[in-house]
């Protein structure tokens, strides 16, 4: 209990920026989150009160963190289930639970439990030798079975001669079939201890190199079918998993219907939309589950929502004769993050803004806007210019 | 500038609610406020990292803040004007400036410049002897020139009796008619040092005791003639006083059109709304106008907002035989705040809520809730039932 407002108090494992914006919610709820961050600079650490500096694979920094928190959670899923079997043997309310985080932290695990539970996958072998790929066939994928994210630890595979290179690194791995997705999409659940469950509509995730960078609220031209589909896997699995808090199911659409690609246990890039366009965020919804409230309603805010991605440092140089542009005379490539943000909130008044605290580093997720209205192409048009001006300093 | 991010550093006076939501809203534009904080436990204070310790009315105190801050601005007005004009003579941008904030500081000065610049206010003059009272006639209101607010400071007066008691204490005072109102009405802008202006719809204001318990966006039934002229009204008021940053014009509507009631500069109470109910909240505006970047569109989420504020202490003892009552089997009285906020949740699922991480108590206020929808009753009755429960700790 927090021994000033007597309410329960919610540590979480990391400190980036999924902690960042479950802060801004928790504080809503009359709440502040207690994090263990690796740096006191992370982007969560730099804007909360009560931060632990430590190590996420640390017992001893975790059983900290527990001593002062009702409920531990995370910001991501790379705490090792040891540990957080040992947590829950000291008597620590750990949400989601090691038993449903596996499934997010091994893919082995999580095909196979899908597979029992008759969930629609790909194709799909462990790997333990190239002959397990070989016999699999090409092309395929393989992925690394833990800590893999963002597109790391997933390799597009059309020979066995690069099979071998990624063995002898030691990592456990499985080989997938290569879908022939028409697109992706996220179903996007919240699950208490009680067990209610509360689904955001499914929605489009557009990636680029592996990264997501657009997010389309709800899925457009997305046949009803297919969206209660998706939402009623969601929930099962939310429900046989056993997962306490935001689970993402990360979807390939293809012509015959829909597989599931990824978990996550956790509020989860693809439905930062909700901070504006639902009327409950995703990050105030993790926090009621955790503590075991009532959940809130998921509806949307406006008819169209798109979350555009903000990648750091892309920034182009600048051309000879071509500014000023836009009514600014500084070249882009000079332009500092605040003259951007002049701009993109010149440019474009209704878009929000939400930027993590991080160094703009090449490939980086930094920030991510949110447009929302009637019109899709123009809700679109709005949040990509608006991520232009932040990431290339000039109009798009 | 922040050594991590490289953007400019709010900070802000005092650590109340004001100051918490302000936080949230400092995070998602990548910043994080620095305080100056009276007590560690004050509401911002405990939820934000760059906190210093001190009181408002101590010099050092405020030049230490602004030391590590591009911008200085206010949870409250409190501070004295001459250690503003110090701060400014150091060289401090502070928003509003002392020129500007004076007449939130002192009814008197604000009661004269309105005159000057044509606004319609109430009969008014400055009291230094009951005889100023008695020419002035009654029933009459007594009002301190300094340092009232949320009905303190402000005294109905209907005979000479009263006013010496007054006078005795020393506090320099002003008298007014008393208006007779239809009703309160608030218009919320906020202006840049750019000069741009952005309003929110009016809205009306409903008081008990002098406190404000309930804001409802737009005010219902407001004609479109008063609600431009009151809009119109505080755009020229933030311009002519020169503001920076929210100005809160609160309003009488009489049978004859409207009167000023007064002014506050920084994110108000009757804006709490904004938060879910408008594109660009009133925290977030407030530091887009202190930092001088372009303001965000205003418009409504929802055809009617509701925001009710949670005072503290309301507590209904249990009535024998009444209990168990919707489903719950402990008395009202006994039901902690965060049971009260299941039930709360559980009931109203669509409602927002917002807890300052104060200690309940009587009369205090100590949270708000906020409602959104197309019927107004329906979102009237939904924050009031919201509210009721985590005040009386039963349903409504």
């Amino acid at each position: 209990m927090h021994p000033r407002t007597g309410l329960p108090v919610v540590g979480m494992v990391g400190a980036g920026q999924l902690a960042r914006m479950t802060h801004q919610a928790a504080i809503a709820l009359g709440q502040s989150l207690r994090l263990l961050a690796a740096h006191p600079d992370d982007g969560a650490a730099l804007v909360a009160s009560d931060v632990l500096i430590g190590d996420h694979t640390d017992l001893a920094a975790l059983r900290k963190l527990a001593a002062g928190s009702e409920v531990v959670t995370f910001d991501h899923e790379h705490v090792p289930p040891e540990h957080l079997r040992a947590l829950v043997a000291d008597g620590v309310t750990v949400y989601p639970g090691p038993d449903a985080l596996i499934h997010a932290q091994d893919k082995q695990v999580m095909r196979s439990r899908l597979a029992e539970l008759g969930a629609p996958i790909p194709r799909w072998a462990p790997v333990t030798s190239v002959a397990d790929v070989e016999r699999f066939g090409f092309p395929a994928v393989l992925k690394a079975a833990r800590g893999g994210y963002d597109g790391r630890g997933v390799w597009m595979i059309d020979s066995a001669d690069q099979v071998q290179e990624l063995l002898n690194a030691g990592t456990p791995l499985i080989v997938e079939e290569r879908v022939p997705l028409v697109r992706e999409l996220a179903a996007v659940v919240a699950r208490s201890p009680f067990g209610q469950v509360a689904a955001w509509p499914v929605v489009e995730t557009v990636q680029r190199d592996g990264i997501n960078v657009e997010v389309v609220a709800p899925a457009p031209g997305l046949s009803e079918d297919l969206a209660i589909e998706a939402q009623e896997l969601a929930i099962r699995l939310a429900a046989e998993l056993g997962v306490v808090g935001v689970l993402a199911v990360e979807l390939f659409e293809t012509a015959s219907g829909i597989v599931v690609n990824e978990l996550a246990m956790r509020p989860h890039n693809s439905a930062h939309w909700t901070i504006e366009g639902s009327r409950t965020s995703q990050f105030e919804q993790h926090l009621r589950a955790v503590l075991d409230y009532p959940l809130g309603a998921t509806g949307l805010t406006a008819p169209y929502v798109v979350m555009a991605n903000l990648l750091g440092g892309d920034v182009t140089p600048p051309r000879p004769g071509e500014y000023p542009k836009g009514g600014h005379d500084k070249p882009p490539a000079q332009m500092t993050l605040d003259e951007r943000i002049h701009h993109m909130m010149a440019a474009e008044p209704g878009v929000k803004v939400h930027l993590y605290g991080k160094e703009l580093r090449p490939g980086r997720k930094v920030g991510h806007v949110t447009a929302l209205g009637d019109d899709l192409d123009e809700v679109r048009r709005r949040a990509r210019r608006a991520v232009h001006w932040l990431r290339e300093g000039e109009d798009s």
